[in-house]
């Protein structure tokens, strides 16, 4: 079981690639843990550390892939 | 069963999220197929058409989710 960690900060955009990418990774492979960098501002540098630039973004086996775009994380600081 | 159509143009990036993220969609949930729009133009119209602006992107239960950014479409044509 790998972990996927989704990052994000409560915007529409990150609410659709959450319900509807995030949520449909293959259940037996991975366990996604959902991150809202607007309320956990503490986890905001390990998500920059994993090459996250904006949300929605998920990271999974030790890639980065942002999905559309709803916020740069620069203004999530 | 619901389809995921997956867009590339063979790219790094597409590669990697078509290795990372496409492949790793709930099996149960989606049956994937994967589009090179280099090799078939014929079917950037009905990319354009669910939204898509670049590759990588996957289009799913009527969204359309950009990861990361290979290449626009514009230059495929």
């Amino acid at each position: 079981m790998s972990k996927a960690i989704f990052y994000h900060a409560g915007c529409p955009v990150c609410v659709s690639a959450e319900n509807g990418l995030a949520h449909s990774l293959d259940p037996s492979k991975y366990d996604v843990e959902s991150v809202h960098l607007g309320e956990q501002s503490g986890r905001i540098a390990e998500a920059e550390q994993a090459g996250v630039k904006s949300v929605p973004a998920i990271v999974m086996d030790g890639q980065t892939f942002h999905i559309n775009f709803g916020a740069s994380i620069e203004d999530l600081k």
